[in-house]
């Protein structure tokens, strides 16, 4: 036999049970998403090349899929590459219709997308984004609306979480206050890491990175700040009184904890200046969420963004959105067993037979039980107990009715419960009141 | 303003609406293959070329799409092409994944597929594929299963079908008969053409095609072949006496309607020797389906074949599936206008506020309200009536609960029906009751 087909590195198949179990994320971070009157969108995996370049970085140029011209083109380089995230196509989609949307728009999109990274583990070439954002609205109702929907899907995924929150214009504020704006970048870059090397780490690369030392010292109180989240915010006004944006950034946060009081929400939320987030597009409310019984990195994250749509053209449009990580959160529900068991019992019934009259009979039943919307198969020939059997072991099939000449005479099947093995006769009505 | 940006000729963007639809058809035909036991699965956007390559003839081989190589080996060609259909890439997972697998095999697969044919009306370079294959074995219940399929899906869906079935081996036969069997190939493509050409057109292509005089009047009986299903077996019965494979085809059709009769089916079945399907992996069974109202080609076909997997080495595994066309059905749902009013109605009300503490409180009831599943949305802003009212419209979202300073004192929201106008002050369980 030939050497076995394979599929490119980075890339993966998901069989019966993997789908069911993405199926299941899917689906409930849709029934919630659905409840905020979010609404679907897709946009196709080639974008126009101009769409995509320059929009990732440098870096992410590089890891861009460009598709080969055709025919006499092909020689030229690429016009159209594979969609690499889900924002910017989202800016893009909002400035081309804009003309046919409602305002503040809000919308969710569940697609692949690409990246031609060096695959390593849980992280893949090609991989789902889940996204939710509400665009022409700076009403901090986003920021709000978006917390809720992350409490809600974890709550029903059974995931306990933590959401960690910060503000741009906080961060944008310290910087201003200890007298390095344009060393933003290398600040959050560096405190980012606070939680995994240490405050004497970050004050080493604080240095490195070009500040002085009476400016590492100013940082001092931030990267120290602790206590409730009250507490956290009073003391940040102090520090930041002499910076307009920084207390515009904890005016903003302030609102949005008055927002959640209202709502009750009993969510885990933690006030974390030390949270940067590498995109440089987020102006305002950023999030990061983290799952506490497992050791993963964020599993959903976002922000808001006051002129994501400027790229393409229409400034001024602030909006905020979030994006689930639905392979880390299946990692998640793995790790911590958290799937409900019966996802997969998709048949609930398989007729088992052993001569053509036996299968023709079965194929009645077949018929009744699935107008009744009743999963049922018949197993396609008349053939050894055992194969048939084995067949309902394989695919999880709960119930294996079997059908001999004592049944079609007494119009009844033999029903084995496939877990006990236990055997009873039973009549088509009994058969639909245990199924 | 900069031009505005756009995406690459054949593809498209799909609004809420249009998901709305999509989802609608998608999840019909879902719903009706889980009753059969089929259990979905996904493959990759990107195949090896190899796997590819050659699978769908010359012209096929020009319309991949490439992926260009990353870093050095961008000069050099390609090694990855994206998915062209849902057929290569299923056949490459049964061979790679055949020891995981229950056989025999049932699977679904609903994902989107790229060519780059020359866009037009109707035709796109990025389009969904929604198959159904049941793989190793050679039962022809899975072509009863299939047609049953076919019949539960339109009658859902509220379109009038009619299925078209033919067999290859009676092609086969025919061509056997007339004493020129390797111009099979070109007896089909001819006799494909009766409805649109008429009989005497056809006469000629088979002439210009190679068959002598004798050869083309010996086909006549088959061309002309009518009445009911029973009466043109007979008759192929007594052409194709001479043909073992003929009689074959004959012997599995008259297999396929007396399994038909036992499940007493309702669909518009016609045997229809011209069907011959192009592809020609088929090797029994072939089947189209026309809707009956509209004027649109085939929305869902497929047929059997002995040796899909045979081009990845594992021989002899034979399996029936079948195709249905998304788009062409979308589009017979739109023309017949038998798409479900409501599916759009996502949100059943719309919160609408003048102040801060009227938001607030609709807060509070939009939590309510969703804890009871019910879709619920809170203008994001206290602004103008005229506006919060417009973006119910644009949504087409049924109610809006309008909060004042009354409302606030009695606990109650006053609900306005946006279709009739109609206003009512209601409570909280007054509310969940209308909705």
């Amino acid at each position: 036999m030939a050497q076995k087909p394979s599929i490119p590195k980075g890339t993966r198949d998901f069989g019966q049970l993997e789908m069911a179990r993405r199926n299941y994320i899917f689906d409930t971070i849709k029934g919630v998403f659905s409840l905020y009157g979010f609404q679907q969108i897709e946009t196709p995996a080639m974008e126009n090349i101009g769409t995509l370049m320059g929009k990732y970085g440098e870096e992410g140029d590089k890891l861009l899929f460009r598709i080969q011209n055709s025919g006499e083109k092909a020689a030229l380089a690429p016009e159209k590459g594979l969609r690499y995230d889900l924002t910017v196509p989202f800016a893009r989609y909002v400035v081309q219709h804009r003309e046919e949307l409602a305002f503040p728009f809000k919308r969710f999109q569940i697609q692949p997308v690409w990246r031609a990274d060096r695959p390593q583990k849980g992280r893949y070439r090609e991989f789902y984004q889940c996204d939710v954002d509400v665009i022409g609205s700076d009403s901090l109702l986003g920021e709000l609306e978006l917390i809720q929907i992350v409490e809600e899907v974890y709550r029903r995924l059974g995931i306990n979480v933590c959401l960690h929150i910060n503000n741009r214009k906080i961060l944008a504020g310290i910087a201003e206050i200890i007298g390095a704006p344009e060393k933003i970048v290398d600040i959050t870059v560096a405190i980012d890491k606070l939680d995994k090397i240490g405050v004497d780490a970050v004050n080493a690369e604080l240095v490195e990175r070009g500040l002085n030392e009476e400016q590492v010292k100013a940082l001092q109180p931030i990267l120290n700040l602790s206590g409730t989240t009250q507490e956290k915010l009073t003391a940040l006004k102090t520090i930041l009184a002499g910076s307009e944006i920084g207390l515009k950034g904890v005016a903003e946060l302030e609102e949005v904890f008055q927002l959640l009081d209202i709502v009750n929400l009993t969510l885990n939320i933690e006030l974390d200046l030390c949270l940067a987030r590498g995109l440089n597009y987020y102006t305002g409310a950023i999030f990061e969420v983290k799952a506490l019984d497992a050791q993963i990195g964020s599993i959903t994250g976002g922000g808001r963004y006051d002129n994501l749509t400027g790229i393409f053209g229409l400034p001024g449009v602030s909006g905020v959105g979030i994006s689930f990580g639905a392979d880390r959160i299946y990692d998640v529900l793995t790790e911590l067993d958290l799937f409900p068991k019966e996802l997969l019992t998709a048949t609930q019934v398989l007729f088992a037979t052993f001569g053509d009259a036996e299968l023709k009979y079965a194929l009645k039943w077949a018929k009744e039980l699935r107008a009744r919307n009743i999963a049922v198969e018949v197993y396609p020939e008349p053939t050894k107990m055992k194969k048939q059997m084995g067949y309902a072991d394989d695919k999880k099939i709960p119930f294996v009715a079997i059908v001999g000449g004592n049944e079609m005479e007494t119009n009844t099947v033999m029903l084995k419960e496939m877990s006990s093995g236990v055997q009873q006769q039973v009549t088509l009505d009994e058969l639909c009141t245990i199924l």
